[in-house]
């Protein structure tokens, strides 16, 4: 049977470490998992029990497109409880996911052929959603001075279509300040550029509060989910807010694409939004772990980190310890019984010499992690040495 | 901000007939549905209870990319009981509805300016979602007496890369019998066409089941959903089967475009699984709907209907009631209180004299329905002599 060239995309380089975790696990290993991106706990219990009560009452069948009124609203007072931003509930528009406000985005400004930047290191369904969507990912290297973000030097004069920017990053959990983002986004306007702001890791700061596109202009892309501050990744939920005149245009889209998102995972959304207090018991855990990694990774021999300001992710360069992450990856899984991320998902022009770490799940397990790390890196500096 | 040509789809011209009928509850008249196209009835007991239990003990994060092995493993089975076809469960990949099926199968076997054969009148969406990925639909005008079924003299030297096929089609409710498919599947494979045939609504048949591709052929996509016979459409969960060498290929794309399908979405499918004693009876409800509509919808005035041998519609030739079906349809709804669907649709040719009747509701609003239908034809037509 025929194929695509569109669909000819990359699978994640995780996928060995987490395949072969599942083996180790197998035989009776115990692993410790800082490789994954989403958080060890459930969504919140109130957000549960909301859908409890909806099963018994309630039909749960097709929503309107743009998601229910509840949810909507629920979403535009966040911009003002967390930025102070005044968001008309009609501009919001509720996806499964992000990765239907991926979809939807790119659906709705480019054509096929069209120039979309992506930061390098970055997340790596950009690139390949843009392929399969016959759209050319131009992938911008981004400088560690400038905490792996795009600047608006790398975006004047090259004629890019779109750019996706992400702050707090993934896998580098650096963020844009307001005067960087309002400089990418005075940049972008300038060039004609539409600008589509990837906000998934919103309300995981650590120090200053990440700040949203919106608190800076109208004309873009706001793409947000229910997966990572909300501890709802399974129920593939989020939401996107676009521009007044982009809303039609948006919805018919959605309308053929995804006819919904799952109307019981709105409800748990809704839920959510009115379990911060939990919500925020988690983000004191992720301040633990964060502060107990990036006191014992360099202790360990893990030196030379990116500044994590956001999200539940340390970016580490180790070129002076590996010319291959994913060999070096596999070492530690294999020796530490610890899962890491190769950096080379996320870049591939330098992700050789990184490693991700997430701090996502317990902090025993992060604690015993560290552990196992220095231990692994005594014994194989002694062998080097 | 800058907008796509591809993104320029159409509103479902349905919206306008909700969009009223809701008005008109709204100043308190009481409307009969038969518009939709979801059950009125939600997820099986069983089946949500199963979500209940494991909202208490079970995190409900990603699932894998494929979906639940428990839930592969139950639809493969399902391909047994129904069809007598053994189906490894590693062909199945669970996807968020059949839309996600749909995006998935068009990325996998389709690059920017591929032709698609889909016959009219049918799905509205597979237009939309084909111009939304740059892909060029070919509409494919059916006759009455093919059931309103694509026939292989369509398609020869037609050059198409591929073909859609919907059996039961919607809004026509008519199959393909498996001499017709058998002929079709021969000619998409002698011209080199990709075959994807959409069985979105098998489970409701009427007298004889449903033929599934995969009886003639595994070089085909096959793409279905828990959204009709197991009546869970707001819960976003469908699956596909595909030749065996592009299960990965599609799996990789499922990983970037949608990561996966809602896992507690997947939780109740595996329950509607085991609760086919609650859906028969639901489709026992269909049948006395379908009679009944057989009876007295030409009684009333529409005697010219394509034979529903499943799925909940029926779709009426009305050209020697109207010239447009849409302003036709708002007469129904202002006069008669029934909310129907006109044909444009699903049909931009001829749609202007059909109109879709929905039979998935409550057997007593049918009912009701077809006695307001009766008395609004009666006087419709002494107005008219």
């Amino acid at each position: 049977m025929r194929v695509s060239t569109r669909g000819e995309v990359d699978a994640f380089i995780v996928m060995d470490v987490m395949t072969r975790a599942a083996e180790l696990e197998a035989e009776g290993r115990q692993i410790i998992h800082m490789e994954v991106g989403q958080p060890g706990t459930p969504a919140p219990k109130a957000a549960r029990d909301k859908l409890s009560r909806a099963l018994e009452t309630e039909s749960l069948g097709y929503s309107l497109t743009v998601g229910l009124p509840e949810l909507r609203e629920g979403i535009a007072k966040l911009y003002d409880r967390w930025y102070g931003v005044d968001l008309d509930p009609e501009r919001v528009i509720v996806t499964s996911g992000s990765s239907a406000g991926f979809l939807l985005s790119f659906a709705s400004l480019f054509d096929a052929g069209d120039r979309v930047g992506i930061g390098a290191p970055g997340y790596p369904s950009y690139l390949q959603i843009l392929k399969a969507m016959d759209l050319e990912p131009v992938v911008l290297e981004t400088a560690e001075a400038r905490r792996f973000q795009p600047a608006p030097e790398d975006i004047r004069g090259v004629g890019l279509d779109g750019l996706m920017v992400a702050s707090p990053g993934n896998p580098s959990g650096t963020m844009l300040s307001k005067p960087a983002l309002t400089e990418l986004v005075e940049a972008t306007q300038a060039e004609g550029t539409a600008l589509i702001s990837d906000e998934i890791y919103h309300g995981l700061h650590y120090e200053e509060r990440a700040h949203t596109a919106l608190e800076i202009t109208d004309d873009t892309y706001v793409i947000n989910s229910f997966s990572k501050y909300f501890s709802m990744t399974g129920w593939r939920v989020g939401w996107m807010v676009v521009p007044e005149d982009h809303v039609r245009r948006v919805e018919r889209l959605a309308q053929h694409m995804f006819i919904c998102a799952p109307t019981a995972s709105q409800v748990v959304a809704c839920g959510a939004l009115e379990a911060m207090d939990e919500l925020e018991e988690s983000r004191a855990v992720y301040a633990r772990n964060r502060a107990l990694l990036l006191k014992g990774l360099p202790k360990a021999g893990f030196g030379h980190i990116a500044p994590p300001d956001g999200g539940f992710y340390i970016y580490a360069d180790v070129s002076g310890l590996t010319e291959d992450s994913r060999a070096f990856a596999r070492e530690i899984l294999e020796e530490a019984g610890v899962a890491v991320t190769p950096g080379l998902d996320f870049d591939k022009a330098r992700g050789l010499r990184t490693l991700r770490f997430s701090y996502a799940g317990a902090t025993e397990d992060i604690e015993e992690g560290l552990l196992r790390l220095e231990k692994f890196m005594a014994r194989r500096g002694a062998l080097v040495d």
